[in-house]
């Protein structure tokens, strides 16, 4: 590691927070020293991983800025922990949801914070679940019973799958990459949506997408003068994470206005502006379908997207996990993959894109499994990032099978296929009526509006607040969507999101709902936010004359 | 964010591998300014995500030190990656894996260089894959031919599991901690052992130890001048973590002659000449039972080794995911947990101790599942543990209900007791069977010796290498230790890890091995084993005269 402690922004940040005194002296410029380790550091032998601090000690001169190592009797203070967790910031699990769990200690609460649908009542895809089982107990492959309680094509998929997984089924680690069969299902998978076919070399599983996404922006991410474009509004999950690693934020504005589309020459305008400050703009992440937005973006918008990044030289991070749920059949989606190789930078651009199995009508959140592909992408740098995933073992082995049940699922024929595309129809079915009920109450209430939810499990309403109900909230000291937010939840039993959480344009207050309360749910949700938000504006808003 | 891109350490090599201009530069003290991000930037409303970088922009005046950005056409070249990550190595893949893949084409290879047991021939726990099947697929739970294939406990105890998670069962993401029940089951486990409870609050689940091992360093971490002390021989997760994050790998050397016993005398000196040098040492890895060394430390070492780091003021990371394989009845596994509630610095003395579904009798792997529990931690500093598990969202839930079956087994009388606990009983005593075998195979031959093993799954012997090896070895480029390792593989196609993936003392040549193939294969590794060693101390070790 070449080490610059004293100045280097972790250290900077901790010593803000620890003693000024060294801060200054950080601030005339000393550089530390890398010192020998102690006694027993020059006897040991090991594979380099200690080398690239004992290489680099010989021809080093000054002292390292000692740090504050304990406040209050502990080590571990929270004044004392990586500065960058300290200002990472996960909105999903903030002021309102703990609010929430209090609150629910008394009344009811209808939680649409959270892109959850089996925890509001979503039912698991059955197929899925059966060959979860069947491969969790190998045993019962053999027992006579097992075809009184399971199809057979669960049973011939269970045992294909746990060959795959060679001696030891689940039980096993796999390669850090992931099961090589299901990786060539993924593979099938993107070929059938897309035409074109990724190389299995290419493609990850992982605990879910968020793992990836982690992996990739640790490996993007050198330093501050690192940028990663964001969207706003976009999901926490980025700007934490990038926090986390030490990068830059770059955020780029989608237009409401044009249902929340996207504006290449702003893009472009932020780039420029940021690469004149020496900024290192390497990535761009996009969220198609949007999240917190429930967008789709027309095919002919990502083919220009992908032209934009490859011409830009940014490498296109593309989150899809909601790519199953779109309700407009006039606009389908479209992947970043299949934009990239139509367009003339098929084998130059560089793309990353996401999956997970969470987000589809399977809705398998709680078993984290997902997967991404590398475009484009130095060979010795996806062997970097197989280096780090081997560091975390491997992704769990029950998420690659579900992986595996929704890339390669029942064909027609299969003893499970009707039930299994009953059991997803019926839902996407729910799904879009849910969004057309949630949107239609908003566009017909005074003061918001909402573009109306065409894809994944969101609407992104904006609040107009009357000049009174800004003035109350900042009585109470508390963000304008924050208030209206927390009113809604005292006053309806609703826990949704600020808009402030995922960022919004200066002056505009949102908030994010999800539809994902069964029907019967989401109607008393209408209706008892719809009581609300006429009250609260009738209570903030100009009083009528007497 | 505090920015000090220019001269962080991610930077300072970022940029030797880039352009080394800039580095002069950075010498001089450049400082960067914390720029505006562009047109977009300052029209952004956010819950503070962006802030940290913000509220710094306005007081800054001078340049960023602009980056390469791209090199050969690609952004993500690998010159261009997170510095961290070039420079972590990971042993268990390397060139003798690499090589092993190869010849597995052609030759039969016996792999026992991976803790993987299922994938070596062990059997899960029959209760364990039954409770995880009927959780997995609920619907099997009011079927009458479920008891046909299902014992009664494990339908129960998969309908309370169920119940437990709420609505959506293991289809919900969960808290970010794990689920509730669970950890109070986790609580009772650790009370039956060690006759002290911790709070559930201090208790969180997590996907593997890896994982959490990851989380904590990330977050002890500032800057290369933390210094964490890490056992040598090591598990290289911790160099390889430490790496990643940035952070001072502080080596401390187990004492072979002792049976790899500590040395507390020798851990004051490292520790006092590392602070001398201006190190925050703030955290000490202890693997009991050890990993690669098989020992288990006697109770009263434990309890000095917990005294120790009170005294010093260093936080001990207690790695116990080996305490179920112990083999000496003479020398039970003693929880640092215990030790310290038995100390008189029960209430203030800084523990981190992680636990894994991975590494006991059910060997489950591939699933993921694992706990760490907080003792004596600021509770600000749990709660920022929790924020940064809540941006991974939640641990696997079929890994958390593997933690539940193995924290609340069957009782005497339940229908699954007797199996359970002879399928335990069975796999104990074979591991004990083969480490004794190993061990003893190994302290037969000439120029070998090893600590004999009495805990955990592997055995890490002391190669006594003759000059003419040692020359050879020099000759083919190749450490001595390797250069035995790929000679075992070479010629008993036998795949094990050389000494100095996991750190040795200097001269010293060691390599680990497990003993994880079943004891047929086992005996067969002990004959091959044994010719190969022979025969190569005789290729190399001194002539006979003619």
């Amino acid at each position: 590691m070449r080490s610059c402690a004293g100045s280097s922004p972790t250290a900077a940040a901790g010593v803000t927070r620890g003693h000024r005194r060294e801060q200054l002296s950080n601030r005339r410029g000393l550089a530390p020293v890398r010192s020998i380790a102690g006694p027993s550091f020059e006897s040991i032998d090991s594979d380099d991983f200690l080398s690239p601090v004992t290489t680099l000690e010989r021809d080093q001169v000054t002292k390292l800025v000692a740090q504050v190592s304990e406040k209050d009797g502990k080590v571990l203070h929270p004044d004392l922990l990586n500065p960058r967790l300290l200002e990472a910031q996960y909105a999903v699990r903030g002021e309102l949801y703990l609010r929430a769990e209090e609150l629910k200690k008394t009344k009811e609460i209808i939680y649409t914070n959270v892109g959850n649908p089996q925890a509001l009542g979503a039912k698991p895809l059955t197929f899925v679940r059966q060959v979860i089982a069947l491969c969790a107990a190998p045993f019962l492959l053999d027992d006579p019973n097992t075809p009184l309680l399971f199809p057979a094509d669960a049973i011939e998929r269970a045992k294909k799958i746990i060959a795959s997984f060679g001696t030891g089924g689940v039980g096993g680690y796999t390669d850090s990459r992931g099961n090589p069969m299901i990786r060539e299902e993924v593979a099938d998978f993107i070929q059938a949506r897309d035409g074109h076919r990724p190389s299995t070399e290419h493609i990850y599983l992982t605990d879910g997408a968020s793992a990836g996404v982690r992996n990739v922006l640790q490996s993007i991410i050198r330093n501050e003068a690192d940028a990663v474009l964001v969207p706003i509004p976009q999901y926490p999950l980025y700007s934490a994470s990038i926090a986390l690693y030490g990068g830059k934020l770059l955020p780029y504005e989608l237009d409401e206005a044009s249902g929340w589309g996207l504006d290449l020459d702003a893009l472009t305008r932020t780039v420029a502006a940021a690469r004149a400050e020496g900024y290192s703009v390497r990535a761009l992440v996009f969220i198609n379908p949007g999240n917190p937005t429930g967008q789709c973006l027309p095919g002919e918008e990502v083919a220009r997207l992908v032209e934009w990044c490859a011409q830009q030289r940014v490498v296109l991070l593309s989150d899809e996990v909601y790519q199953e749920l779109v309700y407009r059949k006039d606009r389908p989606f479209t992947s970043a993959y299949k934009a990239l190789m139509e367009s003339k930078y098929a084998q130059t651009a560089e793309l990353i894109s996401f999956h997970s199995v969470s987000k589809g009508t399977s809705g398998e959140c709680g078993l984290r499994g997902g997967y991404h592909v590398f475009s484009n992408i130095h060979p010795d740098t996806v062997a970097q990032f197989y280096k780090l995933s081997s560091i975390g073992l491997c992704p769990n082995t029950i998420g690659q099978v579900v992986v595996s049940t929704l890339c390669n699922p029942p064909q027609p024929g299969d003893p499970s296929y009707e039930l299994f595309a009953k059991e997803r129809a019926d839902e996407l079915a729910s799904l879009s009526r849910r969004a057309a009920l949630v949107s239609g109450a908003f566009n017909s209430l005074p003061n918001m509006s909402v573009v109306p939810t065409e894809a994944a499990m969101y609407a992104f309403p904006q609040v107009h607040m009357p000049l009174g109900a800004l003035a109350a909230a900042e009585a109470a000291g508390k963000k304008p969507d924050v208030f209206y937010c927390l009113a809604m939840l005292e006053e309806a039993g609703i826990c949704t999101i600020p808009g402030s959480g995922f960022g919004q344009a200066a002056g505009s207050q949102h908030f994010r709902t999800t539809f994902l309360p069964r029907e019967e749910v989401m109607e008393g949700f209408v209706q008892k936010f719809k009581a609300f938000h006429i009250n609260f504006m009738e209570k903030f808003g100009p009083k009528k004359k007497q």
